[in-house]
């Protein structure tokens, strides 16, 4: 069965709690519950962790290496100013999607550059929690695109 | 039924043809038929246009006003140059979905910046054509979204 | 009698309807219908148009020279993109009224330069509709001077 | 009977001596001669001074609060400098327009910055010192607005 | 026969009229008729038009495709702002010489980068109507080195 | 007694009146009455003074060399634009504390740098007018090291 | 009693060592202590860590939310290159005083932008490690006025 | 016996006291009778003054208008930052020689930037208080070239 | 017996497996022994540790004061946006190498630029693997230097 | 007869040898070969020279004034870097063809700007050794005109 | 006897031919002449050479080292982009000062830079020939400092 | 035997002389000694040459095609300046080391960017005079790595 990592960046446990008018009043874990149930759906295997350190998540992404076949990736606030999120997307080898809650072009300059969208096989951004399923949905097409 | 509206913009008919190592072997008429297929599969009514020219695609743009309930938008070209385009996409008061085939981020500096990304509701970029089969499945939830 | 142009760009003809509370409530062809009547009080001749698309708008300036005393043009978003526009206005000889009903530089950035300004003879912007009536007065000193 | 502010700023005692290729030759006594007139005409009392001092044109523009209907304000060099102006049109609470004599976009790349064009109502350039006449024609209609 | 074609873009029909001191006196059927002459006595077929639609230019630099052997273009103000513009080139496949009247590079700063140069073979500039003429002995070498 | 300077720069005369959403209802009479109560009691003489004009204010500042032990200064406007005020606080050879009334930080990017800030010993801003009281404790600090 | 959280940043834990002309001779222990003894005579509750890691730093802000009155943080080297510590204190939901040694703004050129200073309450810097008092002192009055 | 103006601009009043280590310890007096001794010893009248205040100095070099021949002016902080000043030094068409005491070149970044340079006749500065001297030996010769 | 530490920052755990075209197809493990074998050879103690975690780095390079004479430091991503990382290394006190594998001059824009560049001793880069070996001859010349 | 200088600049005598996927196989002294014949076809008089310092082009440039009636010059990497070249064209009065062998614009930012361009008549550029003989043909077309 | 050294730049051998319009119609070895003859008035001797190159410069700005008393250096074009003019200047030793004829600042954007500025003693420009006259007074003012 | 081609460009001959706190008390003559000695050591063939002239340098560059098998080059002030030596660098086909004797990324804005860097196999920066040592010893292992 295809495999699917989720790796939620820097304050995204504060969903629900923070600016809901801009994340919106999900909580992750709602929000998490949901991406089981749709990849359930899709049948895909999902493993979903969030962390607030870097080096923990550049640790995480390079152990999707021969272990997964897509990373679903949120990086927060770490989208605009970490190399090393970017290089550790660029080592695993496996295919990412970036994904956005609030739509990044519409808000403060400096999160309207992401260092990592060039080493991204795309990106999903500005739908709210409904970016995270927007992006299985894209990655179960990633995934049958990869075994056609 | 809802309604989608999908707007091809300049150089979009020449896909297939076009530098087949960024936008891939599929012309657009290919393409077009995969949305329909799609469309029918969610229960959406669909309608798509091309068009090389900015006045065209700001006047087809304004026409969705009242009539649509999603916009797919991929303006080629027009979406690092063209504020009239962005200024009918915002007056047309349609939630619309930008969409690109290749991941703008990772090309020339000119393309990694879009004027029309913060009037729309989201952004998908760089699964290739299946960027629009994304935004379609995008379309429906928002569609959902708004009717619930 | 001195003839005066008027050339309203690309999105006015959704004026009224689009983001009332930036341009306003009248429609394009009330405020067509105002600028007629003043031009009639101030004995005036006055045909004005609207296009979406820049290279119509392109030759209708071109179309100005020798056949009207002054140009009164808001070329709307292509104010900040247009070379053409701009060079059209040069080669055109007629004097021209840079107009625009909202102050462009108190909005989004990219909207603080012009690129027509300083190929016209005047600029007026940020009075609502009014900014055309002023810019018509304004086109009856231009006539007379250029009489004097 | 509507009250109308006119501050001229730095160099404006210099109209008609300085540069007159860029200026013109009108003194700026015969410039306040004809507003003077043109207020009479509209109906308009009229207050009219000039000072080379940012600190005074200040503490003018402070004062206006609650005295004037309009004020037309023509800060010179200080268009481009001067937070302290900008500051005391946005504190003094009355409708202003930016009036310039020459056209500032078409000069030196200093002076197409305006300081002051935000916190203004409205902004007319470019028509020698037609251009005061044309913003009390403005004036008035700013007046008949606030009235209504 | 070797094939060319000829695009003169916005406002090249205004040629011979508009600001002589920069572009000269000679009119765009004088100089088409001398670019005429000149293909006939290196033995090449030529077609020329002239557009002020940024979108019919698209349109026909893409017709090129597999019809013309080299492409002489002269997209006048487009050359500095059209993304679509140099899409069309690059997908058109044909080797495409970029012609100026004036040299851009002694002219004002937003003349002096062009958006088509790099995915052009060559660019000539500077040599009056000559510029064309001079592209047009150049093509005849592109149309003989191809066919070595 | 430590002696204390608090020079109120452009519009601070305003304060109370002027935009009170950003710069709260406070009039600078009663701030001053406030400051003066809590000098008292940390036992500090205090002079204060507002002024409009930069070049008064350079000789104020020049002023405070061998009368003032500290000096607080909030230069309004002309934090972002005076040389002239940075150059007499470094020639005047008193420790300055560098206050604002709101958060420059957090508004408009032109009032996001100061000239004056590196030639302070310290700034305190954003508290609202509590912002004067903090310098004042500050200074009081300030002075006891100076003495110690 | 009010609660205040007090945070120091990166390399914190080297002052008193770590170039002293610049960051003074208190170690952080005398530093915390000067804190606690000035906490208790202003009433203050006041709990006190210092940290390496943006990732512990952006848990321990959040963990701020409904449990402290004000948050005293000095980021350190974080100030200038973290989005995900400005996103915690903007999620936190707690009134936070921004708080260097040393002026920032007379330092190097990266120095001198702080990254978080739009979402803190205030900012307090330059005066040593007395900036940490004074912080205090402020936030005894933002929990009065909070209170009031 | 031509006539020579110097105006000293602000803090240049300090002289002697203010970082004597980049000005010198020469007072202002003392550099005056400088001044003034060396104009007799070339036949030059001389008049000399110094104001903290752009308004007075716009006013003052205006006032040279067909009074001086020569206008020697170090503007001080208003250098970088007054287009005042500018201004009134081309309005008033008396050729002036800008002087500064220190090598502006070798200062802080802000400092680089002479608003006033290109108006100016020519330009000395660096040789510590010896630049006037110099620049008063300079006024001799234009003086002397505009004669013959 | 002179000491000698080795930081390995992000990412440099992936080494061989990692885009091997730019990093090469050595180990961590086999660099680690090549380093170790030379250090034996040049007569220094080493010791060696590899983190992905910005604070551990931070801690780890403070921990070198006055327990190492010579720090040989890769720090990876944080290179281009650790002021945390520099901060520590200017802390410290021990003599810094900064060493690259590959050319970071010939990478990315954003690789170009180094924050830690300036408090090092020096740097060495471009050499793949060999840039640790030749850091590692140079750091035992940095001792003799220090104890001669 | 009409009398051609061609000078290459620095590194043209590695033509052939250098990169030649970017400037080809051809070498200096068969280019140079191919000049005199078309030169000889088209009744010029041709000299030819390379250098790889900058002063003696300087001087070579100079000494054109009046002995040659167009000059043909590749400057190398000096197009992008040399205001001596530059001002050497200015001065020496006779009308100058920029030339490159390579699209200087599809390639690093650093050679996307040339010093030259605007003092010279025009340019061509990226048609392999080709531009040569491009830009001798447009040399015979400049000295038929300048006759004319 | 004090000792100058005058060293002209590039192209400065063309003065009096080239733009005589910027640079006046005196030749080089007029104004060399009337060097030596001030030089004699002031007491002083002197050394004038010119060259176009710039490693000759740079030897010849080594060898004042120890053999001069001042240089005088118009590094005419190298201005602008010598790093290793300017660091010959700071290795000679010998106060130097910088020359030119017209005034860069009011030149092209280019010409508004000089890299040796702030290693000189003192810059005069824009005087014509005149300023290498002005110069050599300053000159003689400068050993007088030196030997007193 | 291997051969090793060392380059020192301009002003390097002053070393000793020039600035001693920056670059040492080692003259060139003892630098080059120290280089001889330590290539014998290591079985290297070495020539070293110095020059202050650009075009020298980048004939010398070109020279050691097919003659040498490293280049140790450090270009001095051409570093930041040079496009022609960078070119020469890529001509020859010689791996190069960039070599620094003080760390370019510590000192003014203008030398921490190398126009050569990119094209050298690698660079070593701010040990001194040791650079150049430390540079011998990379380019033996370079030509070990090479023959192996």
């Amino acid at each position: 069965m295809p495999n699917v990592r989720v790796i939620h960046g820097p304050n995204l446990n504060m969903l629900g709690v923070r600016e809901p008018e801009v994340y919106g009043h999900t909580a992750l874990e709602d929000l998490n519950g949901q991406l089981e149930a749709r990849a359930r759906e899709l049948g895909l295997d999902i493993e979903i962790t969030q962390s607030n350190c870097e080096g923990e998540i550049v640790t995480q992404v390079q152990a999707c290496r021969g272990r997964f076949d897509v990373l679903i990736i949120n990086p927060g606030g770490l989208t605009h100013t970490s190399v090393c999120v970017r290089d550790a997307i660029a080592a695993c080898g496996v295919p990412a999607i970036e994904c956005h809650i609030s739509n990044i072009y519409g808000r403060e300059e400096f999160r309207r550059h992401s260092l990592v969208a060039d080493v991204c096989a795309g990106q999903i951004s500005g739908f709210g929690t409904d970016s995270y399923l927007i992006a299985l949905d894209a990655a179960a097409r990633v995934c049958r695109r990869g075994r056609a």
